[in-house]
Formats: structure tokens, C-alpha cells, sequence
């Protein structure tokens, strides 16, 4: 084994998780324990429970009535009774009680004549009818649960009726998450980040995770970048963890001093899995227990849970490792991948029709959003070069399958006015989860075409009738019949710093020097407005610097704009107003929702209507500022332009 | 309605959930509260949450390298390097190092040559190349989350990204589970029933179930049957409970007060659900909170949380109710059910061949192991009258469909060395669940003929040829290929009473008077074996009183001679040992099992026959008293008979 400080070879992570479960020594890594039953919940047995007393532990009535020897009512009938003295004969009894001596049934309330001193019968009674009899559930010295088993609710139930009020178990996993970085702010101080920093959170994603495993997590403070500090933290980890994480410092950078202290501690077996995100990640052992150096980029962090740490801790913990739902999906989206390694891809995924569709998210390691946008991923296999559009692949899913029927797909423009109905629909009687994939407008006439979205929000200007998305849809969606449903007019302009510094008054300015422009995606109804507006007053794109330059949505414009990195770019007012910019109004829209007539019926477009056309939504929309709201809710025609 | 405790109309458990809920005021009833973001795992948003920070706040390196001007680098090629000094035309950057102003790409380290003061590059960079952009994840202001959204694990990190640290949400619910009943032992006082006493245990079965909810759940200590009592109880509760249950006392008996009290305190909606078990159950409101009756029975109070609680409280919490896995299965045995009631069946699952295979488990609502030995559960619908063998039915899991891979089928005869074999199963680095049903030796051939258990412990003795199982194989599974492994030869005779105070001394002492008898069900290699012996000693089966009772397990037999329901009765030593009884040796027999060659390979069965050839596996049998070793692990031939 090398000293550099290079990657090992990168192995796949199911092959990690082999090196590490060979390396450790459960049997004494993970103590035994005795705790009581009624807290037993999620433990996993370290022996076989025998139960100690029989459930019932007598001969019980299993109904309210009366307690008999049945072989006194064999000759009751129907206008033929039996009478039967009340003490002697039978005795009154209600569910759970013992059953007197020498009776051996129960005749149900409901099927007596009470008399006084006396009852009659007109049927007769069988052997232990309506008794439950003495170890009916549980006979004592039977076996009740095996080693090695996760108890559930029920178990516990089993233990308590067979007197069990201790049980051995294996302790919890403890796991002690080590945060590193000079740059990173503990989220407990509550900072707003400047320049160079970043709040601490993969702690606590770690904890919501280990949650899911039920086991023990701490996170300490972070530890700055210094080799000793991070040996001190790791050390002192060791002494009451069966795992410790260090987060970040994980990779072969200059300041990634995990490989380095690992060695010095223990040994490491693993520097690098064949996973793309996770790829930079660390396996070794120190004092028998686990060490694990977890990526900085949050989604590298989650992969390195779930494919090494998930499964390893399930091992030590004498438990299946935990499954997620699967599901077919028909991919929305070309996705080339890089052969070689595994690639792990996030998904939006929902049901289109009969089928379910995924739109596979951005695919940078450092994106949390993806993570909590997506409903599940799938996994390109590292033989693979990838996902062509329409293939059917697995999916793994964050939640039950069920949940896909409750996603309203969307994929087109990008409009605020969109989150705003997210929000009121998770907020409806039924909630809906409003999943919507940036594509611009064309996009999502795209998706359309190809049924992988419910509908699609478009705002295409065309030049030549002055209408808005008709002329497109005959062209992009021949025959197919949509319903168009306006969502409400817009402002267009172009979005400047505060104070507008450089006296932007429309297009002409963007000509000749000194003003950085950012542009829009093709396709983007933006774009071909902004194109419409450049055309007519004679400029060229090479005429504006910055026009190659494209972002996909009116927030990423106005956050290049408020950060310098651009001096202008065309969007929404809602845009500028959020990051408190200024606004130079060139235009206004209409921003439409392309609705196909096959799933007009289905009972998410039906909710998205309606809520449309409630008048809580007009009032929202307009208090946004940047909207009109004449057309909104209303169904649109070719010729009506802006009404 | 009326004021006498008759059930009202029983109506469907959906119709039930849907009169408490719009007869419940959510909005009302459930207060928000801002809690802090790392502590909000599983929480349900109150209203929508918007990024305060952007993330990243700044235009940050990717990698690890020099930060550079893109179009500086444009004419670099292979052979024709491109130098760039240091300090003015790049920088030295780690991961999530700033980028300085006026850069726009950083070039991986791998990619350049050091050469003191400056560095020299091959191959052009684009713009933004390895870096994360402003925004590139979250953009201040927008929305993150919408209202009565889940907030996962990865929620939490998105969140503490874009520099929130509180959050508003809705209050947990909490529920009081308040047990009643003159007969039910706190378990918390660890006690010893006696006859007419029970261990109360479902407010820990409920306390498990309410932790899958994520509510909080408090028990208080269990009321006697006092209408006073359970009314100060449940005023009491009401307090600080959004949701009070009242354990047992829901039916309509004279000691049932549940019912009564709900209408002192407010309404009763519902009483009786037409579902079995589970019917008596009570729903009503007060004070604008949830009141339930649950039944007593374990398994019909499970059937009222499941199908009552787990609604209602869902819809309060805003979230989703969770479901089950489905699956489904063929069904082992035809299972009648009473027409206008719904009726769930516990069932044994697991997979055989290419299918999986349900066995239907008692149907008492008192046996609390059918739930603990069952791995779902199907709903036979209120207009069925049940399904036949051979149907395929729906399933809903209590774990994930994979652990059904996991599962050993066994139908047959029941072996308290089966039980060994399960524990010891467990122990294994594949843990394997051994799910036993006991339908007896010719119960477990027919299993097997049917193709609804991997294999099948027997113990058929054939009088004519001396021999053991393989006559009845030649006729009972004709042309069905099998593999006969000997697990032991145990020691068959009579369990009877410590002391043995009848003088039992061979089958003859059971004829006539006196001797009370309990006898094995038809079809069990026990009973065939008594019926040889009862053959040859002359007598018949009416000069034995207690032919007719039957039980299913040996353990059963030697809890009726324990109780003194019977006086003796057949079964192997094990039996009368575990509950330290007297055996009277009649014969020794040999158990076997019997798989069909079509599953020799299955990876389970394998590990099953491995490890009956373990010295451990004879080693505890033997210690368990009763049982010979010599043929274990062996394979049986014809003729061998007991070695």
C-alpha cells in the first residue's frame, strides 16, 4: 500500500462493503444488553425467547353469557329447551373470566332465556365453544422469537401475554459523524454565510438517515482543516463509537487529511468507489470498530450512507439492510453516462397516463435540491454509456409507489406562479406534489409529444400572428388535442442591479461594450422574446456579449445580475423583486398551461383547474406583483393575444 | 340514537374513518409551533418555506486546482502550452475555495504543470468549467418546501443550506391509551398471572404501532370496570390528548362502559365495524378530539388501529396514511368467511418455486402470535364467503417483499426441533426465517403436492412394512421426485401428570374409565401411531373417553394434561419435559423431512440440509432430551425404517 495520498484503485461499493464486513469482527464489536421488553422495539434478539407463561394461562371465556358443561345441552332444540340452574348448572360469565371447574362452553348471552334462578337453551353447545383454552396463544417454553429477530410491535405484545419482561438484545450501532473544513459554519450558530463559506448540514442529513436505521448518531463540532485536530476528533471518537464519519477531507486534495489520520489510527482498505456521486470515499478499521470518510458534496455524502454505511451498520446490526420501493419507469431524457463507473442519477418521477414517467434531475454531487425534488433514482450501471429517452429502467424510490399517483407533473417554463400552486395543492383536501422540470417552453411541448408530462406551462410569443402558443402547438403537436388554460399574464424586462448602474432602457443598450448580458436556454419563451425584441432593433448576437451564456431559469438570471456576474439579463418582475433588484419592463405575456385532452378527466388536472380558477389564486398571483390576472383560470382560443 | 348499549349499525371501517373525520375540526384541533430545523425529521410543514441564503452564496471551485479567465486559456493544445503566472492570471484554489473576481473556470490540478512562478496547460478551459455558480443549487427567496409537506432527511439539509434554522410546523399528535379491565395486570409490575388474570400488553402493542406514525403516545395504568373510573380516566386524557383510546370495554357486555362514557363525555359516532376481528369498536368525539373504543382482543385492537387510528391520525398529521407492500400470493387452504363482514386473515407468506405461497394462521382475535408469526395479511371482502385453495389473493405485507425470499416454508408436522432449527437458521450470515405451519405429516405431503411449502416434516409410521414415510410417499405424492433427510428418531409416549397419579403404564391403562384422554388431530404421524397401538391392544375408539378432542401440537397436548383438562395423551418427550411432566415411552419414531428434488438448489433449502449436518445441530438436539441422532443428516432409502 502506497503512503501517497492518491486514490487506491476505485472499487465498486458492493465490493467496499465486502472488505469492510471481512475486515470487522462483530461477534466483538457489538455488545449484548438486557432491557426491557416494553422498550424493546426495533431491537434485534441475541438469543432465542422462550415465552415463561401460557397466554391465556387458564381455560378463559371467549364471549359474554353463560359457562356450561355441554354435554348437559346436547338434547336442547328448538321448542324443545333445556333448562339449566343458575350455580350448579351454569354460571353467568363474562369475556376473559375463568372458566368454573368441569364446564367446558359458552353459551352467548344473546342465546338464553334468563328466568331468574334458571336459563333455557333452545340449541345445543359443543365442546370449548366460545372458550378460549390455556395455551391457546402461547404455551410456555415454547419459542417465540429466534435470535437475530428485529421486534416489532406485535413481539412485543407476544413477550408481555408470556410473562417476559426482560430480553437480551445487541446494543444500538453508535455512529459519531466528525464535520471537517475551514469553510464551513456550524448551522448552530445560526450564520448567513459570506464568500467562501458554507453552512454545516450534512450532520444532520446523516441524522435524519441514521434515524432510519435506529441508530445511535452524535455529531460534534467541525473540525478545521489540520491533520492533528482531525486525529485528536477521530481518536476520541473511537472510544465510544462502533463507527466514526469524517464529513469532507475525504478526497486527495492538498487539505484531505481522512486517508492520512485513518492510516495513522488503523488501517484503510478502501479510498474510492466506482460510484459517481460517492466516488471519493474512505473505508478502514481502527480498534475493530468502522471508519468511514464521507464526501463533502452532499449527494457523494448521501451515496456514501447508502451503499456503504447503510449496509454495513444493517450487517452489525443483525438486520436486513432496508430496501427501497422499485418501480419501471419510461425516461423522459437522453442520459449519457460515463462507462467505468456506476452512475447514480435523480429522478422526478410521477404517473403520466397508464405508464411512470422520470425526468432525471441536474446531476451536480453538490445539489441537495435534487435530492429533495426528486421521488427516487436510478442507477447506471458502469458498463453502461447511458439512459436513451423512452428506455424503461428500475427506479428506487425515496416513498411507497402509491405516492407516484399523488405526483402532478410538470415540465416546461418556469414561473413562480407554479410554486405558488405547489404550495396550495399539498395544502387541498386531497394534497397533490407539484413536481415541475425547468425545459422552457418548448420543453414542454416537447414532454407533451412524447406523454411524458400531465401538461406544460408555455409562454411562446409568435412574432408573425402576435398570438401566444397556438401557432406552436399546431406546429410542435400536430394532432393532438390540448386544452390551453391561461395561468395569467406577465411582465417581461430586464432584470438590473439596484439603481440600475448601467442605464438600461431597453434593448438598444445591450449593443457595443460594457454591458454583460445573460441569456436564456433555446427553446425558452424567454429566449424567443428576447430574440423577437434583438431582431427588431437590428442587433446581433454577436453584437451582445453574453449571449452565449444560458441559464435555465428567472431566478438563476436575477442571482447572475444581483452577484455581479452579469450586468443584465431578461426575465420576470417576480424575479427581481425576490432578489430586490431593479426591473425595466419590456413586455408582457401570456403564460398558458398546455393541458392534453386525454388527461383532462384525470383527477390531478381536474384539482389544478379548479384551484386555477378559485379567486385565492388570482389574489395571490397579483400580490406577487409583475402579474395580470383578466385571462386567469380561463380557457384560450387562437386570436385572444393578451385579451 | 339510542341510550341502550346494542351495537348501533355495524358499518364499513372506511365509512367509520370518514364520519370521524368530517365530523373532526383539524384546523381546530391541531396547533403549529416553530421548531428548530435539525430537529424537524418527520415533521409536517405548517406553510411554505422560502430560501433566506442562496447556496452556494458565491461562485466556488469544484475541484481542487488554479482558478483562471477562461478565454486566457483558449489557444492552449497539446504541443502548444499555454503559460499562466501566478498571483495575476490564476490562483491556487482547493474545493469550495471563492473564486477570485474576473475568473470564471479552474483547471483540475491533475491538468497542470507547476513550474514555480507559474503554470503551463495543454488544453483550453471553458467557462464555468468545475465550477459551482451562485445559486447553482438554491436561490434565495425561492420556495423549498411546500406547506403540509414531510420533511425528510434530505429536507433538512436543503433547509440548513439556504440558512434556515426554524421552522413552522403542526404539533405532533398525541394520543392516551388508556387500558381497562377488573383482570388485567399492570405489566410494569412484572407479575405471575394466575387463572383468571392477563398481562396487559396492548398499550405496548399500540405504543410500537403509534411510533410508526410518529406521534406521541403516553399509556396511563389501567382502569377496573367502573364507569366512574374510566369517566375520570378519559376526562383526564382529554386534556392534553388529541386523541384518547379506551382499551377493551368496547363491546356491548354489562361490564363494557366505553361506550356510555363517550356519550357522557360527548358523541358516539360509531359503534361496530363490520369487520372481523375488530368489530367492537367505538368512535366518537368530545371537545372536538378523537375518541376510540378499542376492542380488548390483541388482534382486533390492531385491526382498530390499523384500519381506525392509522387514518384518522394520518389525515390529522397531513401526511399520507401509510400502506403496506402488496403482494400477491396463492392460497395454501380453502378459508370460509362469513358474508357481510370484512375479514382479515393472518397468513404465513413466503416464496416457493417461482410463486409465493400463503398459509392461512388461526383466526382467533385473541392470539396475539398470529400476528407475530404471520408475514401478512389478506382482507376477504364483506360479499365474498371466502377463498378457495389454489386463489390468488391480494396481501399486504408487514415488511418488504424481499424478505419473502427470506423465508424457509415448512408445512407439516410439528417438532420442537423445528424450532431449534429456526433459531439457529437465524444465526447464519444469510439469516433465514423458518416459518412453520403445523397441519401434521399427512398435512405436510399434501402441502408438498400442492406446491405450497419447500419441505415437509414427517413421521409416518407404516405398520405393514415396519417402515417410515416412504409407503405413504409412493401413494400420497405419486410421481412427485423427492429427497428424505432424517432430522431425529425421537421418543414417542405418554405426557401425563408429574407423578403419574393414574398409574399409566402402556395404551391398555386408557381403556374403560378414569383416564381422560387427549388425542392429535387425523392425519398426524402421532395419531397414526396411537391408532396402531389402540389396533393392537384391542381396544376401540369409544372405549377411550377423549378420542374425539383434538390438538395440533404436542405442546398443546401437554398443556391440557398441565391444566388437568386431560388426564394423558400422546407426544414426544420434549413436550413433557418442557413443562416438567411424566412421559410413559410407547415407541421411537423417525422424523424426517421431505423435499421435493425441484427445490434441492434453492439457496434455503441448502442452508437448511447444511446445517442439519452440523455436529452443532445433533449436539443440541441431543440436549434436548427425547431424541436419537444416529441417521441425522442422513438420507433415507426405503427399508431403513429406525436404522
Amino acid at each position: 500500500m502506497t503512503d501517497r495520498n492518491i486514490y487506491l484503485k476505485t472499487i465498486p461499493a458492493g465490493e467496499a462493503v465486502a472488505t469492510a464486513i471481512s475486515a470487522l469482527d462483530r461477534d466483538e464489536l457489538v455488545k449484548t444488553e438486557t432491557i426491557p421488553v416494553h422498550e424493546a422495539l426495533n431491537r434485534v434478539t441475541a438469543e432465542a425467547i422462550t415465552a415463561r407463561c401460557s397466554s391465556p394461562t387458564y381455560h378463559s371465556a371467549a364471549m359474554d353469557g353463560f359457562a356450561v358443561k355441554s354435554e348437559n345441552t346436547f338434547s336442547a332444540r328448538e321448542g324443545n329447551p333445556v333448562s339449566l340452574t343458575k350455580g350448579s348448572d351454569c354460571v353467568a360469565v363474562n369475556t376473559g373470566n375463568p372458566l368454573p371447574d368441569g364446564m367446558d362452553a359458552v353459551i352467548m348471552i344473546e342465546n338464553v332465556v334468563d328466568a331468574g334462578d334458571f336459563i333455557t337453551i333452545e340449541s345445543p353447545s359443543f365442546p370449548w365453544q366460545h372458550v378460549r383454552r390455556i395455551g391457546e396463544d402461547i404455551v410456555a417454553t415454547e419459542m417465540l422469537l429466534p435470535r437475530n429477530h428485529t421486534i416489532s410491535p406485535f413481539d412485543i405484545g407476544a413477550l408481555l401475554s408470556a410473562g417476559i419482561y426482560d430480553i437480551l438484545v445487541y446494543e444500538k450501532i453508535r455512529m459519531t459523524f466528525i464535520p471537517t473544513g475551514d469553510e464551513v459554519l456550524p448551522f448552530a450558530d445560526r450564520p448567513t454565510p459570506k464568500a467562501g463559506e458554507v453552512i454545516e448540514s450534512n450532520s444532520q442529513v446523516f441524522k435524519g438517515l441514521a434515524a432510519g436505521l435506529d441508530i445511535e448518531f452524535k455529531a460534534v463540532a467541525p473540525v478545521r482543516d489540520r491533520e492533528d485536530k482531525l486525529l485528536k476528533a477521530v481518536s476520541a471518537a473511537l472510544k465510544d463509537s462502533h463507527v466514526v464519519v469524517v464529513g469532507a477531507g475525504s478526497s486527495a486534495g492538498s487539505k484531505d487529511f481522512t486517508r492520512k489520520v485513518f492510516q495513522e489510527l488503523g488501517q484503510v482498505l478502501v479510498h474510492g468507489i466506482a460510484v459517481m456521486p460517492g466516488k471519493p470515499t474512505v473505508v478502514g478499521t481502527a480498534q475493530g470498530r468502522l471508519l468511514v470518510g464521507a464526501p463533502g458534496y452532499p449527494v457523494s455524502a448521501v451515496v456514501c450512507f447508502e451503499d456503504i454505511l447503510t449496509p454495513v451498520i444493517s450487517w452489525l446490526s443483525g438486520k436486513y439492510r432496508p430496501e427501497r420501493n422499485r418501480v419501471s419507469v419510461r425516461m423522459a431524457r437522453r442520459t449519457p453516462s460515463k462507462p467505468g463507473q456506476e452512475e447514480i442519477v435523480r429522478l422526478a418521477v410521477g404517473r403520466v397516463g397508464s405508464e411512470y414517467i422520470g425526468v432525471p434531475l441536474s446531476r451536480g454531487a453538490g445539489m441537495i435540491t435534487t435530492l429533495t425534488k426528486a421521488q427516487g433514482f436510478t442507477r447506471i450501471p458502469a458498463e453502461s454509456e447511458g439512459v436513451e429517452m423512452g428506455d424503461s429502467i428500475p427506479v428506487e424510490l425515496f416513498s411507497k409507489r402509491s405516492g407516484l399517483d399523488k405526483v402532478l407533473m410538470h415540465v416546461g417554463s418556469h414561473d413562480n406562479t407554479l410554486d405558488l400552486l405547489g404550495d396550495l395543492l399539498m395544502g387541498s383536501d386531497t394534497p397533490l406534489r407539484l413536481v415541475s422540470t425547468h425545459a422552457g417552453s418548448m420543453g414542454g411541448l416537447t414532454a407533451l409529444k412524447n406523454e411524458m408530462a400531465l401538461f406544460a406551462g408555455a409562454h411562446l410569443f409568435d412574432p408573425e400572428s402576435g398570438d401566444f402558443n397556438f401557432p406552436f402547438l399546431e406546429k410542435y403537436l400536430p394532432g393532438i388535442k390540448v386544452t390551453v388554460i391561461n395561468l395569467a399574464i406577465r411582465h417581461q424586462g430586464f432584470i438590473v442591479p439596484k439603481g440600475n448602474p448601467k442605464g438600461i432602457t431597453g434593448i438598444e443598450s445591450l449593443g457595443g461594450t460594457g454591458v454583460n448580458f445573460i441569456n436564456r436556454q433555446r427553446g425558452a419563451g424567454t429566449r424567443i422574446l428576447f430574440d423577437y425584441h434583438m431582431n427588431k432593433s437590428g442587433l446581433k448576437p454577436q453584437d451582445i456579449s453574453g449571449y452565449d451564456r444560458e441559464e435555465f431559469t428567472h431566478m438563476s438570471v436575477a442571482a447572475n445580475v444581483l452577484t455581479g456576474a452579469a450586468d443584465c439579463g431578461l426575465g420576470i418582475y417576480a424575479a427581481a423583486k425576490a432578489l430586490d433588484l431593479d426591473f425595466v419592463p419590456l413586455a408582457h405575456e401570456r403564460y398558458d398551461l398546455v393541458i392534453p385532452e386525454r388527461f383532462i378527466d384525470d383527477y390531478r388536472i381536474k384539482a389544478l383547474i379548479d384551484l386555477i380558477r378559485t379567486d385565492e389564486v388570482k389574489k395571490a398571483i397579483s400580490e406577487l406583483g409583475g402579474y395580470e390576472t383578466p385571462l386567469t383560470g380561463k380557457q384560450m382560443t387562437p386570436g385572444i393575444g393578451l385579451g
